[in-house]
């Protein structure tokens, strides 16, 4: 508790933020949490009343308590910064409050805050601080300043009402026009851009035209200073998601872009419901919303890109997002998400999403295979997200199929996640970097997020030469994708594929991911057929960075108990230990590990001369700002390309509590693999003699003939794909 | 599913076993556990009737199969083992069905199986198979007979009154009175031996006696086989735990020891209450259940000595103690264990138990600091646990000064375990064993738990000379103990400390180790003191296994990035690799790192030419049987001992879903050490120049005053100890 009460002095009284100069953003919520938690186990609380007392309780220690205003100095995270900000968040909830209980005390606060504003804020120049792009007046940077509008226009709206003409004017005039200006015509450049930073601008100062009555400044916001629609919301919304609801930089960045969108698209709802904004564009919105829900497991968004791993879906923009969404849909599937959100936020959408999650009303959210393209046409690549069934803690298959993703991409094309039973398996670094840490450069992105993180050796993704894809150049990365292949989605069987010709100069590959279910496993499977095409001499690697503990190899390893040393020298591999290395028995690496009572296997077929080489993040990293992660790859060189194909297993139970093991081994005796021409068809032999196959078709429609000589035996399938079950499956089916 | 599936398949089918070779014991509860969640969370039902009606499916799909009785041939974990052991199990749960919910049905099935067991029984000689020590029939050693026994003897208890006395006789002369003669007259080795396995065949004798109504068997169980009481049960009783309730090997075995305890005492107290025996050695039976559960933090037991650390309190013996336990003393704090538990067993207790939880009536349990001493008089050292607050997620202290504890004993005296927020923050590395897992030494203790677990550097404990303590003799280490010293339990102040003069030739240490609460401090904090003296040359280590990211220290880190080597060659220094050394500033070392959204700062004073030593396990582990985790050391090299005063600090909250972090840094500005003959003053100074101090008193009593002379100012204190709160406490305070 007494953390919490730190946190108060700290954001709330604004008197010792020096004890916490690396606190951040609105961490007043933090508190609602925390204490929500404690709150609703004693009392049976609904989770949204909790929030309204809590909030209630935060707003009532500050009311008494002179409400500072200092004059702008310091940078983010310095003390100014940081009290503007408060004063913003604590705007936006008392006006919130007025709102939601009609309690006087609050508006009251409110106006005289926002005069107080009004008296000084005209006098303010740039920054002193400023940054050299999208300078602020009360921040260092202009972003800073359109989320204080966003808060403080909502906060003026709720309460205007109870405001004296005079009182009206002064704060319209001075504070909200003043500023709304200063972000418009004031800085085109920001506000006219098609960007994150310019959709909080403009959804500012929209939300200022609607509070003041202004349609000006609604219509500017929406159509760009111009009013050509060549800029503005609408274009934002046009171009900034694809037209599945992705966000080119991937969900972490998504949930930032979303929240002005969701927060200034409902006051247009309300405003101008004949503009029909959440049906535009086939109801872009709402896709980014689901889009962003549908890209989470265990709650925490897929790390593709620079991405802080513990970032999900109780963010405070999908607090919005998904009460939004219920609104608009009355999708009951997603109290389930406000369940495991268990946080709600001040406003009659989040009440009445909480009302309803209490009156039982939750179904589960249909968690689904999905491909999601990418770019503003939606044909950029696109990631692909294959689920076993709906059940959010089932098996689930990532490929970043994507392009990009700018800035902040990873050179990881057609990287691999996957998970089950609610954890990573395979799994991306995510960002090198401990946010708001100071210890750690500052809490930015560390020297290893560009030098380790976003190399492509880092992923679960093909290597060619030690070099990163696009050599890590991100121009030519932007300008590059993989071209999509098949999408599939039936009952037991689902499939994605990609290709990209551009990632290497004389190198072209492809990756093949089916999850599939038949009887002769215990669970789904998924086989990951990874191709590379050359006709030069290259050395190919494919990490499987697992997540757990080895158990098992189907070879003898080849460690190096007493000394360790780099992998490489450059392109991330200098951050990687060798600590084993081992060669295929009969062109087949097995490799199992165990991780929360589960154990995993990947079962490859590799060429006979490969190698298995196991890693350990850690190298040349002398401030230990790496973690510690094991990981395996596929080794091999030739001089015409390669081939890997690997069956991703997961079996059995490990029980520490009843003292028993089941199902420690793989299933899989032999996985191969057959080609012909384009065609490929993989074999998996199980140890209890059952045989599954899969047929990839390389061309072809879907009356096109495929028959391959496996062992002798034709195999022969009509289409792009078919799944060959065991015996014992078909038997069960009959 | 599918997984459960397979279970059954394997245990109760018994027509699959090779597919589940390395299952182990009941496995059959992990279908209740599992398919009661989903049932419960489907149709509210309360725990109990979610296990009854699972045992009811379960045996349901039994009922109808052939019941297999092979002839005896296989060790443990083969085939002829697993079928008996499950027949057990099977029989023990047709037996409490009955008597749950008398469907003759039940008790038709267990007369016809144990008829069938009473016809091959008596013909079987010694197992083929069997153990050199204590040969079983059925079984390669008779401690599974008994644990078969113990089953089959509570089923025929429960279903006798349906017999015809024809098959009374039969079952009771050729399987129960055979079976109960060979473990006991036909094995006084094990049956008079004062050993958990003795306890096992004493109890399944004595339950034999009961069910047959012959109390001669019950006489030898109380008393031994010559009925004096040098032997059975009673002795077991006087014996195998430490008047507070302590079993001396840890709570790992504990709890295994602890089930023929409370199912024979059950049965001896509803057969003979005049025997009292839940009130014999002050109640030793409920001190043991209840010891068991305060030996547990977050759900599973202290990992002190051999220890499989997923293994906690929901264990199936502490199933049936609280279940016991609750029906002996209505203490509603055992129903938040069951709670915890959240799985019950087939018996009336186990019923009611849910019957009040689901009632409502649970209260939070009484966690608290105590001190169990260890041995049969309770006088060979003890574990002392200091707990902050009666929160099961509180910070918590363990120190290990209890005796050695036999063969799974650790070289870790005076160990230390720091818990906080749910987590491990300091650790033992528990035993080297993957339990179950074939594929890691047939599951068996693994090569490392000797030559790395036991010894001394793997654990929070002093190394002298990089050597374990005893010279990891295990003779000499069950043949000494620490002396304890002072344990104090105070609103805002807990002290343990103890002192041993055997674990090395020259040297001894002492350790005292202080949870505070001061006002200074934003949360608890722990003094750690650490003293050894000598008149000659040694080198001193001071291992801290700490649980987390590293982020900061107060020195610069001398890493090796290009290279690692093991830091020793021997006593478990050969599996740590060297990852960094360094310096400490002033004599002062202070280390923090990340966990789970908290920091923890260890603040150490030093000799000022100590070294700071970082590590990681897993050089010379070319299995990687070992887990890389991280550690650091505080080193010196002395010819007059040594002193080594720590603060353990939890601080701050980093939050990245809301995306601020506060408190990242240690609060400790420094920590200094007085002493004055034996008298001792640690003093911490804050960042914001707050004051602690802490005066522990070499010898005298209560009345005796101190006093030390600290910066030329005399400190004084009366009695053996005294916290000196800061200034912000003592104004809080008034």
């Amino acid at each position: 508790m007494r953390s919490i009460t730190n946190i108060t002095a700290c954001l709330f009284l604004g008197t010792v933020l020096t004890a916490c100069q690396d606190a951040g953003s609105n961490a007043g919520e933090a508190m609602t949490s925390d204490t929500a938690n404690s709150k609703a186990a004693q009392s049976k609380m609904s989770g949204f009343d909790v929030t309204l007392a809590n909030a209630q309780a935060r707003v009532e220690a500050r009311l008494g308590d002179p409400f500072t205003i200092p004059v702008p100095k310091d940078p983010g995270g310095g003390y100014t910064h940081e009290t503007h900000k408060a004063n913003g968040f604590l705007l936006y909830d008392v006006g919130q409050l007025y709102e939601l209980t009609g309690d006087k005390k609050y508006a009251e606060f409110a106006a005289q805050a926002m005069l107080d504003y009004a008296k000084v804020y005209p006098a303010w120049g740039l920054h002193p601080a400023q940054k050299e792009q999208s300078p602020g007046r009360m921040f260092w940077q202009n972003l800073n300043e359109s989320m204080f509008l966003l808060n403080v226009a909502q906060c003026y709206d709720a309460i205007k009402d109870t405001l004296t003409p005079e009182q009206k004017e002064t704060i319209e005039i001075d504070l909200l026009r003043n500023m709304a200006d200063f972000l418009s015509v004031g800085a085109p450049e920001t506000f006219n851009k098609v960007h994150n930073h310019g959709t909080w601008a403009t959804a500012a100062v929209g939300l200022t035209g609607y509070a003041i009555g202004d349609d000006e400044y609604v219509q500017q916001a929406l159509l760009g200073l111009d009013g050509s629609g060549e800029a503005g919301f609408l274009k934002q919304m046009d171009v900034l998601f694809s037209p599945d609801g992705f966000y080119n930089e991937g969900p972490y960045y998504h949930r930032f872009a979303l929240k002005p969108f969701v927060i200034f698209a409902q006051a247009v709802q309300k405003n101008n419901p004949d503009l029909k904004i959440f049906e535009k564009r086939d109801g872009i919105l709402k896709k980014a919303i689901y889009g962003l829900i549908h890209q989470n497991y265990g709650g925490l968004f897929f790390p593709i890109n620079d991405a802080i791993k513990e970032k999900g879906i109780r963010t405070d923009e999908l607090l919005n997002g998904v009460a939004i969404a219920y609104e608009l849909t009355g999708d009951t599937g997603l109290l389930s998400i406000a369940a495991e959100q268990d946080t709600f936020v001040l406003t009659p959408e989040s009440r009445k999403l909480a009302a309803d999650l209490a009156a039982g009303k939750a179904t589960p959210f249909d968690y689904k295979t999905m491909r999601f393209g990418d770019g503003p046409q939606g044909d950029q690549g696109a990631l692909d997200v294959l689920r076993a069934s709906d059940d959010p803690k089932g098996l689930a298959v990532v490929v970043k199929n994507t392009s990009q993703g700018l800035g902040h991409g990873h050179f990881d094309k057609m990287g691999l996640l996957v998970y089950n039973a609610g954890h990573e398996i395979l799994r991306d670094y995510g960002a090198a970097r401990f946010l708001n840490i100071e210890a750690k450069f500052g809490g930015h992105y560390l020297a290893e997020n560009n030098k380790y993180a976003k190399q492509t050796v880092s992923h679960n993704a093909l290597v060619v030469d030690e070099t990163s894809h696009f050599n890590g150049d991100v121009n030519v990365g932007n300008a590059n994708w993989p071209k999509i292949g098949n999408f599939v989605n039936e009952d037991g069987l689902k499939i994605t594929s990609a290709e990209i010709t551009t990632a290497y100069d004389d190198v072209r590959f492809d990756r093949s991911v089916a999850m599939i279910d038949d009887a002769a496993f215990s669970e789904p499977i998924v086989i990951d057929l990874v191709e590379a095409h050359s006709e030069n001499v290259h050395s190919y690697d494919l990490p499987f960075h697992y997540n757990g503990h080895l158990i098992e190899t189907n070879f003898d390893l080849q460690a190096y108990p007493l000394s360790r040393a780099p992998l490489g020298k450059k392109n991330g591999y200098q951050y990687l230990w060798k600590v084993a290395e081992a060669n295929p028995v009969d062109g087949l690496s097995q490799v199992t590990w165990l991780l929360d009572k589960k154990f995993y296997s990947v079962t490859s077929v590799v060429p006979s001369e490969a190698k298995i080489v196991f890693t350990q993040i850690g190298a040349n990293d002398p401030n230990f700002n790496l973690k510690p992660e094991p990981g395996f790859m596929l080794r091999a060189r030739t001089s015409d390309g390669v081939s890997f194909v690997s069956v991703i297993e997961p079996h059995g139970d490990y029980n520490p509590t009843l003292e028993y093991t089941i199902g420690s081994h793989s299933a899989v005796k032999s996985v191969r693999h057959f080609e012909d021409g384009g065609d490929e068809y993989i074999l998996i032999e199980t140890k209890a003699g059952e045989r599954v196959g899969l047929g990839l078709a390389g061309d072809g429609g879907a009356d096109t003939v495929h028959t391959i000589d496996v062992d002798g035996t034709d195999v022969t399938w009509t289409g792009p794909y078919k799944l060959f079950h065991s015996e014992t499956h078909k038997a069960a089916r009959n």
